[in-house]
């Protein structure tokens, strides 16, 4: 559709990994893409607050340096403008600053690179639910609004929390800006589970031990039988029961929350986990022998 | 033993992960760490050549900036001094570069950190083999030459390859050192499964995926069923059929070799793995189903 030389003039999206909570553990290259990029793009709720962390922000006009698409916008019609939304209270800069605070990625990267501040915002309302249908049409969009600040042959920096290759969905989102010509790369980062790993002053595997990395909101039946070393991640506020039930089966089990984050906290058994762990906990679990050998 | 006193004034071992190959992989935090300690600690391999990457380095003389800890010490005599070791040609200082320079993971961080280049080298011999008892020895005498740095108030970086906390033998060595009572901190780095997901410009795992991770030189048996990603580290010289067998089992297998690093390879199907495929080689087996949606 469009001609080489033309795309030679288009921006690049980067999938940026900003680690999983310690700005420290932003990469060099995360920083320096991130400088270079004219457009920071972000994913937040639908109704503006970051995902699952339980902060609900005012929703926000799309003027000034901001964008926002995916609520109520027409997939089909390239957003270009911000969608309806309510302006509730505040000036426009104080609700735009407060949807990009929402976003745990910004709110790490820009403690390693304060620039981002000036750069140009777009946000992608990206819900959380596993109706493919919604979660289809949301990937759409946000692509589509990436593709109208590539086409302005602007960089854009897609911060995402840990490593983008893990769990991320802005990868579905970057695989359709791909599909539609444009250049994207990935920028590697740390994963949430080496950084627990470390919090807790441990090795996650070694020798011959398996490492076996479980989505623990789609169920656990056959995890429970893998050999090795077993991490849980995204099991809400079922971790408490799945870590007793793990540690029932003889298995040493540790968790962090909020791993590098304020409110980090470190769980030493199952025991000590309690009914207010969430959705940031990564739960460990190993056979004792292997521990302790 | 020690007071607490006294403790205070020893130095702590930080294990640094550096990443896969690319320098801008490097953590800000691994950057200032690296810059902060006082002595830089390499593994090499007893010969003086580094892990399993075919480049063999004559053997070097203890004096200069440059102490080397293993190979014909004794395990109990807190190994100060050089081991018995015979100059082979050229100065102490080519020497002492040669051999640091065998080690990937320094060749990587100088790159980031050319501070390194001043830094007391402290160069430990780990054998790569499957001995215990050679092994025990190995970490033994490399947490003892640690601490004779530790106790003299020095901070040490130990620079390991990927993320320290997945199968990296410096973190026995490491868990030894701590329990002798010194400080130890882990420094989070990327992985080089991540960094090849990366590579390839692709998602690693997504949705309701499970990843394994498997250390296929203890042998892969039951991670030919498990569901999901499969991902196959240090599978060396039987990379090549173990891609074809995964492969018509029905799975998408794609590789990288040296991610990030001089001669880096990308194998888009096990058939183009070729016989030179080596120890640096990440496997990467999906379902097609999957990787198609």
């Amino acid at each position: 559709m469009e001609t080489d030389k033309k795309k030679n003039q288009y921006g690049t999206l980067y999938c940026v990994s900003v680690g999983p909570g310690d700005p420290e553990l932003l990469t060099l290259k995360a920083v320096r893409v991130i400088k270079e990029c004219e457009v920071a793009a972000f994913a937040v709720l639908p109704g503006g607050s970051d995902r699952k962390n339980g902060e609900r922000i005012a929703e926000m006009p799309g003027r000034g340096s901001l964008t926002t698409a995916g609520k109520g916008s027409d997939p089909e019609s390239k957003v270009t403008a911000a969608d309806k939304i309510r302006p509730e209270r505040g000036t426009d800069q104080e609700r735009i600053r407060a949807l990009r605070e929402s976003c745990l990625a910004y709110r790490i990267a820009v403690r390693a690179v304060p620039e981002l501040k000036e750069k140009e915002a777009l946000c992608l309302r990206m819900p959380m639910t596993k109706d493919e249908e919604i979660l289809e049409r949301s990937h759409r969009t946000a692509a589509d609004a990436i593709a109208v600040k590539l086409r302005e042959g602007k960089n854009v920096a897609w911060l995402t929390l840990g490593d983008v290759t893990v769990y991320a969905t802005s990868m579905y989102a970057a695989a359709r800006v791909r599909e539609m010509g444009y250049r994207t790369e990935i920028v590697s980062g740390v994963t949430s589970f080496c950084a627990a790993a470390a919090c807790l002053g441990e090795t996650l595997v070694s020798g011959d031990e398996e490492l076996h990395i479980i989505p623990a909101s789609y169920g656990v039946t056959h995890a429970l039988e893998y050999p090795g070393v077993r991490v849980f991640m995204k099991a809400g506020r079922t971790i408490r029961t799945l870590g007793e039930e793990l540690q029932k089966d003889g298995l040493s089990v540790k968790g962090v929350e909020r791993c590098g984050l304020d409110g980090e906290r470190i769980f030493q058994s199952a025991g000590e986990i309690d009914e207010t762990a969430g959705y940031y906990t990564i739960l460990i679990a190993r056979e004792k022998r292997q521990q302790e050998s």
